[in-house]
């Protein structure tokens, strides 16, 4: 059955919170359980679509599995019912790479609707290859995204080249988000875009932006 | 007991091909094999760690996990026994990282000595969860990687930054390296650097590299 973003994070919520698990690899006459933290994103992501079939929720996935989002969560409006995937170690600040700035950039542009895409993030901790969740969230990207040092938007730069949108730990310490709404996060995209691209290359981003949300909810995006 | 990169590879290759095995995650009651190839290179380097201690086979690691090598072999002598563990999907070509390019310039100029560690490369296959190692190789560096199109050395290229260090495919098909000594592969490592960085920093470069090669190995390297 088709159930929303928020009747999932409710359901899990009963559920996971503070379950055990473990990562097995067995090769040969060698078993080991991963005591790295480095392969729980995924497995958790795997985890949670064999989650999905066992308890008979409809999800399905974009035919490349690397593009935006991991998952659908309705087959007859799967535009407005995407969840984003995400964790991170409990016992550090939220780390995780909300999306590839690049991409994130140019396809929210495109495709306005991803904008309300959930992201369900695992908080856990890893102790001697027993990974414990310890809290889940259900968050908008303007609830988790952050401002940054060197540009309005947090994000990884490396070498003058930003990569990556990282979040801030306020949904983490349970204070107010840093954006108040999607269009304060846009601003802040924006800016971004000005400061790395240019003003001309970031006017037109806003405008194909601005036509493509109109075109999508008949409503007008105020930035 | 130490052994010897070269005897380790005996060792595994008569024990883990054709071995199958699994990564499994269980959480709460859902359990899942996972069936994407993203945690295979994590989870195989893993595996040898365990694999290294139920054999009885000295290995230590750097304090930093993340840093290079994977294993030394030798508690006296560990500069000069040095193993990296690398991983690809046997039906397609090898891919992997071989090193960070900027990482693996800077050290290589501080401690030629990493220019003779030993690559241990695992060939796999994933068929529904069951991942099987199909080959094995024990390769320098210069035995693995190749030419570019757009820099003499293969690397990974993005919005004109160099990320990786990729290797050639013709290890796989057992065809001659493209490079036939250290030299040779150091020259295009020269060669690249002067292309991206200018020709004064890629002489700087060799400089320091000779120097330290020098004083390590007390022979000239030939460049």
């Amino acid at each position: 059955m088709e159930k929303t973003a928020q009747e999932i994070f409710t359901l899990l919520k009963s559920t996971v919170i503070n379950q055990v698990g473990r990562i097995v690899f067995s090769l040969g006459d060698t078993t080991v359980t991963m005591k790295t933290t480095d392969t729980v994103g995924n497995s958790l992501q795997s985890w949670l679509q064999q989650w999905f079939l066992d308890n008979d929720i409809y999800e399905s996935e974009p035919t490349n599995t690397q593009e935006f989002p991991d998952f659908y969560l309705s087959e007859s409006n799967p535009k407005d019912n995407m969840l984003e995937v995400k964790a991170f170690n409990y016992n550090a600040s939220p780390a995780f790479d909300i999306a590839n700035y690049e991409s994130y950039v140019s396809s929210v542009a495109e495709k306005p609707y991803r904008l309300n895409a959930d992201y369900l993030i695992f908080g856990y901790t890893m102790a001697d290859g027993d990974i414990t969740i310890k809290k889940l969230w259900l968050k908008k990207i303007w609830e988790i995204a952050g401002r940054g040092k060197r540009y309005p938007l947090n994000t990884q730069v490396k070498r003058n080249v930003i990569y990556n949108i990282r979040p801030s730990s306020s949904f983490k310490n349970g204070l107010p988000s840093v954006f108040s709404s999607k269009e304060d996060f846009l601003k802040a995209v924006y800016e971004t875009q000005k400061m790395y691209r240019g003003e001309n290359n970031a006017n037109d981003w806003l405008e194909k932006l601005k036509t493509n949300f109109r075109n999508y909810y008949h409503t007008t995006l105020e930035i």
